[in-house]
C-alpha cells in the first residue's frame, strides 16, 4: 500500500487543493507524495463529527474503549516496516530508535487499556443516604469522572510515533472517553498517515463512532490556532516549543469559554553533581552525561541542558572528561532544518551571552548538529538569565558555584522544569536533603543517580512540571496519571439505581475501586 | 473582647491610615469600629511571609496540619455569640442560619482534618525497580502530591463563615499544605476579624509558621487584583460575581507565570419538571420550589433560577401554586445594598427582555428583595439569551416548552452550570434517561427529586461545573475532593529510602492508601 496524502475526517478520506510535502532532513529533498492541507471546511467537519461522537463514545463501557486502544496497537504493529521506513525518511531518526519508539507507543496504548479496566480513573465515590439525620436527611450522593469533550492533540516533531498521532496524549484522551482531532506535525505527514490508517481501521473493527478520530494536516500554524479556538474543542494537548505553547495558551484563555491547555514547552533539566559523587566517579559521570546529552541528537524535552556543581578539582576533571567524550561524538542529522537552524542560533547566543565554550563535536553534513559544552560561573548567570533558556539540541551549560548557598540560590532562580537530577553518593546525603525542597518546587520529577532522558511509562511517572516546563503543573503527559487531564467530576444526587451510570449502580460498583462513605474499597475489577 | 479593626499579617496585627466601615444592611448605618485597609506594604509583607512559610508548613506531617484545622474549629466555637452577633449585624442573615453556617464551617475544617489522616489526597504511587529488565533496567519510581504554594483566598459575601476567612477554600488550601493570604470581603470585616483571631490563635497553639495565614482587608478591588498578580501566589480561590471572577482569570492568565484560578462565578441551576411528577405532585413541587428559591433571600450559588417543563395543565397548576406561595413570602434584607441594587436591575431586565411577570412578593424596607417569578416560552428564550443570565437573588424564570425536543435543545443552549435538577416520578424514567447526557455535559451536580440549594459537605460532592459556572470545571469547591485544587504531583526516581519524603518511605508507605505497581492497596492509616 502506498501513501495517498489524504486527510482523515472521521472515517472519510478527503483531498484538498492546497498541498505540502515532507522534507528528508538528511538530504534536504522533498518526499512524495504531496499531502493535502486541511482548511476551514475540513476543520469544521472534523470538529462537528467529534462533537457528534462525544456522548456515544464516552458512554461506551471502559472495556470497549480498552479494546479500541488495543486494536490501534495491533494495527500499528501490522504495518511493519512501512511505518518505520517512512518515519526514518521523514525524521532521520535511526531505525533502531524508531523500533523502540514504536514499542513504547504500542505499550502506552496497552497500558491505558489496562488502566481503563482497573478503573482508578473513574474516581468513584459514594456517600450513602442518611434518611434519619437531623435537622435534614441526606440523599444518596455519588461521584464519577467523565470525559471533558473533544480534545485537540498536536503531534510533536521529536516523537513521530510516541507523541504524535497515536502517541501518549491521544492514548490518554481516547482512554478518558474523548474524541480527538489531531493536528499532525508537518515534518512527518507520511508517518501520520500510516498511523491514522491504523486508528481508522481499529475504530471500524471495534465499532467506534466515526467522529472519534480525525487527522488534520497542514503546514501553517493558523490551522492549529483555529482548532484551539473552535468552541467544540474542550482541551488541548501539545508538545513543542515555548512560543508555540504560549500562543495556544493565549488563544485558549481568550475564548468565550476558556479551556485547559496541556502544553509541554521547555525545560533545561538541571543536573546537580554533588561533591562526593564528583570526587568518586567524575569520569564515568562525564561519559554518562554526554551520552544523555547527545541521545537522539539532544532532541528530548528532558535533555540535561544545565549542570551545577561546586567548583574545584572534581569539577575540573569532570569537565575534561566530558569535553573529551563530547568531541568524540559523531555528527548527526536533526529532525528538521528549522530545528537545526534554531539550534545553531542557540549555541551562538550562549557564546554572545558570555558562556565559555569548553568543547564541541565536529561539524557534519546538512542539518547536522555539533554538540556543544559551555561553562559559566553562578555569579555571571545571575546577570545573564537568558543562558538558562532552553537550546533544543545537544548543548549544555556547566555552572560553577563557589558555595552551597550559591548553588541553592542558582536553583531557586531557575524557572519550572520537567526534571531535576542529583548525582550523589552516601556522604552527599545531607546536602541532597538540603536541596530537596527547592527541587520539589521547581520540577515535576526528581532523579537520583541516573539521567533525565529516558522517561518510563508507568503509574508513578510525572512528565510535567511548573510553568514554563508545562502550561499546567498539575498534570503529566506520560504515565497513567495523564488520563486525569481529560476528565471532570460529576455528582449524582438522589438517583434511583436504574438511572445511575453503570459504574455507580449497585451491581457494578463493587467491581470498581471506590470510596464508600470516605472509606477506600478495592473493587474487584473484571 | 472588642474588635480592633486591625489587619493580620502573619502573627502580627497592624493598622493603616486608610479606613473603611461595614454597613448594617438592615439599617443602612455604618458599624464601628473602622477597619484598616491593606495597601501595597501589607500585601508585600503577607506574600513574603507566606512564601517563607511554605516549605516549613507543607513539610509538617499531615497529622500536625490536621490538628491545626481542628484547633481553628475549636477557636471559632469558643468565640460563641460574639462571632454570630457580629455576622448577623453585618449580613442581616438570621442567627439561626448563621448558627447552622458556623456548624458547617467547623464541620468542614474537621472533615479536612480527617481527610488529611486518611491520606487519599497524597495520591501515592510506587513502581518498583526492575533491575533485570532488558534492554534497560527500571529504577524505583514513586509519586506523591505536594502543595502548590501560597494561595489567595477571596471571602464570599453570601457565606460570611463557610466561604470566607476560614471557609471551605481556606480549609482545603491549608489541608493541602498551602499558606493562605485571605482577601476579606469588605461587607463583613468584623466577622473576618473574629475568624482571623481564631486562626492566629490556632496557629500559635499548634506551632505553625507565622506566614501560614494573613488577612488583608480593603474596600477596593485593586487589592485583590494586586494579590492575584503577585508572583508568590500560586493559586486563587474565589466565590463571587462573574465579572469579578473573569477579571481575576484574566490577571492570572496574563502573569509572567500563569496560575490556576478556581472561581465560582454564576449559575442559574436549571430545574426540569418532568410530566408525571408535575401531574402527580405539582402543588407540593411548587411550594418546595419557592422555599428553595427564597431560602437565604435567594443568595445562593445554587439558587433555582430557571425551571423548564412541557406546557400544559400540569405546568399551569404549578405556576399558580408557585405564584401564590411566592406572594406569601415575607420581604427580607439582602446582604448588601449593592447586591440589592443589582437584584432590582436584574428583575427589571427580565421584564424588558420580554419575560412575563407571574408573581412578586410584597415590597419591604430598605435593602429588601421582592421575590419574583417570570415565565417565557422556549422559543422566545432562543432570541433572548440574556434571560438565561444569573440574577443573584430570589428571582426565577419558568420556560414553557412545546416538545421534548424543544426542552432538550433549551438545555443544550445553556451555559455551564453548578447544578441541574430533575423532578421525576417512575413514568418519567425514559425521558430522564434521554436528558441525562446533556445534563452531565452542562453541570457539575445532577439532583433528582430534591432542590439544588443545600450543598452537602461530603466526599462525593461536586460544587463546580463547566465554565462559566466555575473557571475550572475539573474541580469542586465543596467536599473533600476540593483539596486536589491545591496539589501537584512530584515523582521521585531512584531515591534511597532515607532521602524519600516520609509518606513514601518503606516504614510509612504501608500505612497510607497507595498503588503499588498499579495495584490498589488500602493502607492502614494511623
Amino acid at each position: 500500500m502506498a501513501l495517498t496524502g489524504e486527510l482523515f475526517i472521521g472515517r472519510r478520506r478527503t483531498s484538498t487543493a492546497q498541498r505540502f510535502q515532507a522534507i528528508d532532513p538528511a538530504r534536504g529533498e522533498a518526499l512524495l507524495p504531496a499531502f493535502s492541507a486541511a482548511g476551514t471546511a475540513e476543520l469544521e467537519t472534523a470538529c462537528a463529527l467529534a462533537e457528534a461522537a462525544f456522548d456515544s463514545y464516552r458512554s461506551r463501557p471502559p472495556q470497549r474503549r480498552a479494546e479500541f486502544l488495543e486494536a490501534i496497537a495491533e494495527q500499528i504493529l501490522a504495518q511493519g516496516e512501512d511505518l518505520l521506513a517512512r518515519a526514518h525518511l521523514e525524521t532521520a531518526l535511526p531505525l533502531a530508535r524508531l523500533t523502540g519508539e514504536r514499542a513504547r507507543t504500542v505499550g502506552q496504548l496497552r497500558l491505558f487499556a489496562e488502566e481503563l479496566r482497573a478503573g482508578e480513573w473513574l474516581g468513584l465515590r459514594v456517600d450513602s443516604a442518611l434518611a434519619q439525620r437531623a435537622p435534614a436527611p441526606r440523599a444518596d450522593i455519588r461521584l464519577r469522572k467523565i470525559a471533558c469533550g473533544p480534545v485537540a492533540v498536536f503531534g510533536a516533531s521529536n516523537f513521530p510515533l510516541a507523541f504524535s498521532v497515536a502517541g501518549g496524549d491521544s492514548a490518554a484522551a481516547l482512554a478518558a472517553g474523548c474524541p480527538i482531532v489531531v493536528k499532525g506535525h508537518p515534518a512527518h505527514p507520511g508517518t501520520s498517515e500510516w498511523v491514522a490508517r491504523a486508528i481508522v481501521a481499529a475504530a471500524a473493527e471495534t465499532d467506534m463512532p466515526a467522529g472519534v478520530f480525525s487527522l488534520l494536516n497542514g503546514p501553517d500554524t493558523a490551522l492549529g490556532a483555529a482548532l484551539v479556538a473552535d468552541a467544540r474543542i474542550r482541551a488541548v494537548a501539545f508538545t513543542g516549543s515555548r512560543a508555540g505553547g504560549l500562543a495556544l495558551m493565549k488563544i485558549a484563555a481568550e475564548r468565550p469559554e476558556p479551556i485547559p491547555v496541556y502544553a509541554e514547552m521547555s525545560s533545561i533539566n538541571p543536573v546537580v553533581l554533588l561533591p562526593a559523587a564528583l570526587a568518586g566517579r567524575g569520569a564515568s559521570l562525564a561519559r554518562e552525561f554526554v551520552a544523555s546529552l547527545t541521545l537522539g541528537v539532544g532532541q528530548f524535552c528532558t535533555n540535561p541542558g544545565l549542570v551545577l556543581a561546586l567548583g574545584g578539582e572534581g569539577l575540573q576533571s569532570f569537565i575534561e572528561a566530558a569535553g573529551a567524550a563530547l568531541e568524540a561524538v559523531s555528527p548527526a542529522v536533526m529532525l528538521t532544518e528549522g530545528i537545526q537552524r534554531n539550534y545553531v542560533r542557540g549555541v551562538e547566543r550562549m557564546g554572545t551571552e558570555g558562556a565559555e565554550l569548553l568543547a564541541q563535536s565536529s561539524a557534519g553534513d546538512q542539518n547536522c548538529a555539533r554538540a556543544a559544552l559551555f561553562s559559566v560561573t553562578a555569579e555571571s548567570l545571575v546577570h545573564r538569565p537568558r543562558l538558562a533558556e532552553e537550546t533544543f539540541g545537544p548543548a549544555s551549560l556547566i555552572v560553577r558555584c563557589r558555595t552551597v548557598r550559591e548553588l541553592r540560590e542558582t536553583l531557586e532562580r531557575l524557572e519550572g522544569q520537567l526534571t531535576a537530577t542529583l548525582q550523589m553518593d552516601a556522604p552527599d546525603q545531607p546536602l541532597a536533603q538540603e536541596l530537596l525542597a527547592t527541587l520539589e518546587r521547581k520540577a515535576g520529577r526528581i532523579v537520583v543517580n541516573s539521567w533525565p532522558t529516558g522517561v518510563e511509562v508507568c503509574h508513578a511517572m510525572v512528565h510535567g512540571g511548573p510553568f514554563p516546563a508545562t502550561a499546567d503543573g498539575r498534570s503529566t503527559s506520560v504515565g497513567t496519571l495523564a488520563i486525569e487531564r481529560f476528565l471532570r467530576p460529576v455528582c449524582y444526587q438522589g438517583f434511583a439505581d436504574a438511572l445511575l451510570p453503570p459504574e455507580l449502580r449497585a451491581d457494578e460498583l463493587p467491581h470498581w475501586p471506590h470510596r464508600f462513605d470516605g472509606e477506600r474499597r478495592l473493587g474487584r475489577a473484571e
